[in-house]
């Protein structure tokens, strides 16, 4: 499996208000046969594909599967099914697959397109704030296996990603606030001017999305161009995860899709910030500034999960080596670094420290 | 998708009688935590596998999963199978899986291997002359899917081929017979002096192998390198295939493992060759000297498939583009020319002349 993105390691994004309208041009010229093959969910079929189909040539044939919304779809069963749809639509080598959704869409889409017929080119179009800045860009494709989040996937880049804020007017807040907590990781770990813009601002109304999202994907990409395969600096983006992992997981096995990835994600680097201040040397103010962006975003609440369940789950994380527990923490602002733990006690106190500072006002 | 293989742009390919000894030693030294995950099938797990196992050192533990044998086990559910196999044992990013077997076990293993946490290393053992001479080598995974074969799997290098054709010995004659198919592909499509020969040779006693199978890859390699993801040159391969798959899947949807797949392809090439003489302008002869030695070699039967039937499967193939057969055919020995037909008749024609072919002792 010794392989890299090819001479143009990154793929063409585009971002602005009416990214759709440049999308359907594209479209326009990259179908093979005037046939498009667009993957959606119910939020998607409903709102986005009839922009996009009011945009495209008459002559072109849309052929749509829409899967069931939410991430529990990224499962064994759909991959087949969108080879199967596929393979009953005659789709080539040269087709071209159109992911229109937020990250459960352009994950398991790519992972299809990228395997069907050895690897047939997609296009995502994001539609989810969370999607845009995370899951649309980078290349990492993939379905959950066995409970374990992004089990099999490939690295695979897209041919182009559109990008169109206005698709947030549809979404719902607590989608938007999901996807945030992604921006703001990516402050912490790559910018320390750029947390010092986001922790003090609210969220941002429908026109003002297009800066802030430039900015946030590209400090994704530059680490995603210099550690394609995940292999080093590219872990950490990782921060927040291996308690919000798990906590999105036992959360949702429990009750589907009763919190967001971002959700967890917030709630995860409040664990994982206490941790770098005793670990790694984090001035404790960042950590205070952090508890109080959350408190004032996100709904607090306790994760509501048996802390020593969460420390399991975490031990069963496909990013650690057996018998340990590696997140990536903080020495700073924009200083990542990885590290090892192995003390249940440390870990279940980081989980009640960031329980505790869900609900109380003041930490 | 657009990926092409790192750095180091070749398998390490080992062939030598006794590579197995070298296999072990190389299993020894990358083997995570000590562990190796070994896939096989019924006959690899029985004559393989001890050979195997009697050289890897004691405190290395050997998990394997043995597939039923034959090319239908490379299907989604078996996919998933080696993913959950996989899970369960806590393989981890740097493990090893180790492809024990025929093309089946390399191909459904190296596409498990590729994806599984986004890409794992895999080294390929082959066990039978088809798979040392073609499936092993080259890089291409898949499994079969909606009765397509390889309709979806990845473009992945092994980390190293271990060829040792010592396990020849244990080969049924007609296995032996389907991969020979391949290696005559090889000389026609690559070298005139290999064709001549090859076309008076008789089956190899097993001493002999080690050089035969060296020319054969390294026609094979010299292409994969120019042409990784098979977007031109490397479609010569697919000489013989176009008729030779049609045959076999319909052949084996009646009645499993009925035909092998080098058999089907030895009469693909008949097929392809007459075609080649017809629109190439192939000399007569070498489609005369390649009946002699199908003759002298294979077993002679007819298909017994309705060549109408032969034809709209050919049309379905995922080679081809819509409402056309694209085969490779031959201008001369060593000049593989891509052709497109869309002719009934003449493909039927193709289909009679390799059926009489095949029956007749003389054409």
């Amino acid at each position: 499996m010794r392989r890299q993105p090819a001479g143009q390691q990154r793929e063409r994004i585009f971002i602005e208000a009416g990214a759709i309208v440049r999308a359907a041009e594209y479209l326009k010229e990259h179908a093979e046969n005037s046939e498009l093959f667009v993957l959606t969910d119910l939020n998607t079929h409903l709102h986005c594909l009839p922009i996009l189909s009011a945009l495209t040539e008459r002559k072109t044939i849309l052929h749509e599967l829409e899967l069931p919304a939410g991430d529990m779809s990224k499962n064994p069963d759909n991959l087949s099914r969108i080879w199967g749809w596929l393979t009953s639509h005659n789709a080539g080598r040269k087709s071209l697959l159109v992911n229109l959704g937020g990250g459960m869409v352009s994950d398991i889409g790519g992972f299809a397109a990228s395997t069907y017929m050895r690897g047939i080119r997609f296009v995502n179009i994001p539609t989810s704030l969370l999607a845009m800045v995370d899951a649309s860009v980078g290349g990492k494709t993939g379905i959950n296996f066995n409970n374990v989040k992004n089990q099999v996937g490939t690295f695979s880049l897209p041919y182009a990603v559109f990008i169109d804020p206005r698709f947030l007017n549809t979404l719902p807040h607590r989608e938007i606030l999901s996807g945030y907590a992604e921006m703001i990781k990516h402050a912490l770990i790559f910018s320390e001017e750029e947390w010092n813009r986001i922790r003090y601002r609210s969220i941002p109304d429908s026109e003002d999305w297009t800066g802030l999202i430039r900015n946030s994907i590209s400090f994704k990409s530059r680490i995603v161009q210099s550690d394609f395969r995940d292999r080093g600096i590219r872990q950490s983006l990782n921060f927040g995860h291996t308690f919000g992992h798990a906590y999105e997981i036992l959360s949702n096995e429990a009750e589907p899709d009763k919190v967001r990835h971002g959700e967890a994600v917030a709630w995860g680097m409040l664990a994982e910030l206490y941790l770098s201040v005793r670990l790694k040397g984090l001035p404790a103010g960042v950590l205070e500034d952090y508890v109080q962006l959350y408190q004032r975003l996100y709904n607090t609440h306790t994760t509501g999960i048996d802390p020593q369940r969460l420390i399991r789950k975490m031990y069963s994380d496909k990013k650690n080596i057996t018998g340990s527990v590696r997140p990536v923490l903080l020495r700073n602002i924009a200083s990542p670094e990885p590290e090892i733990i192995s003390d249940d006690i440390l870990l279940q106190k980081a989980i009640d420290f960031a329980n505790e500072a869900s609900v109380s006002e003041k930490v």
